[in-house]
């Protein structure tokens, strides 16, 4: 289901746009490197790679042209109203950390829970003649190492 | 749980910030006329009745003001991408029609499901240690009146 880079670039090839060093970098990180990132932390890692290699609006430009190919899905995390990049671009649910902001996908496409098959029970009746296609998650929460005690710091006896 | 026009008003005389003709028009278009608008619905709403009163630029800056005092909440409709306002600020779902593209609440604040409380099964297993502290879900499908089936229309014999 996810989308990988040789896909991006065979795409990119085929509708004659230019492999730049920059759009490699760019793949290489969105596709191979992140999980669900920001443009900005897109940006930001590359950056700590590769100072000064590709611009903010490089990355602006390339997500807008992977987004109108389909390449990338831009989705919006609920809880924080921030934009984010998914290579998954089937439906597909998501857990968000609301401590260290990672996203990760939930359930594969194909086994979306409909209130029809029952399998997801509503909490309130849906209205009357709603017919239900496509139901989207968004659990936020803790993940495994932001829930975990922190260890406890020695003192040092001086 | 929804924030009314005149909750909106009080706060943002308590700010010090003037109510003119304009932000009047569009707090009631806002809070008493329209459901989940989309920044531009909200624009044409107000233009078909008062036509030039109210700009495209002062929607969006109102509707950021209103943001940031918390009185109005941004979101992004999961299915298509696109933002919404929402003067209900607290926490529920969202029902969404496909065809018609209207919005409805659903579910009150408080009773949002959790995975802990056994009300949502899950179709995948959380990862381990994650602590779920909040679901969001986004149902998408037909509404009651895009659903029925359309009237035929009668031949006229000639």
């Amino acid at each position: 289901m996810k989308v990988t880079r040789n896909e991006a670039i065979q795409k990119l090839k085929e509708l004659g746009i230019r492999m730049t060093t920059q759009r490699e970098l760019l793949l290489h990180y969105l596709y191979e490197r992140l999980s669900h990132p920001s443009a900005e932390q897109l940006y930001e890692a590359i950056y700590a790679d590769y100072p000064k290699v590709v611009s903010i609006t490089t990355v602006y430009n390339n997500l807008r042209l992977l987004r109108e190919q389909r390449l990338v899905k831009e989705f919006y995390i609920h809880h924080t109203g921030t934009a984010r990049y998914d290579t998954n671009v089937q439906p597909h649910h998501h857990l968000y950390c609301t401590s260290c902001h990672s996203v990760t996908d939930y359930a594969a496409a194909g086994s979306l829970p409909t209130l029809a098959s029952g399998r997801l029970e509503p909490v309130q009746e849906l209205p009357p003649g709603f017919i239900t296609e496509q139901v989207y998650l968004e659990i936020s929460g803790m993940c495994e190492a932001c829930s975990q005690p922190q260890p406890l710091r020695r003192e040092i006896a001086i």
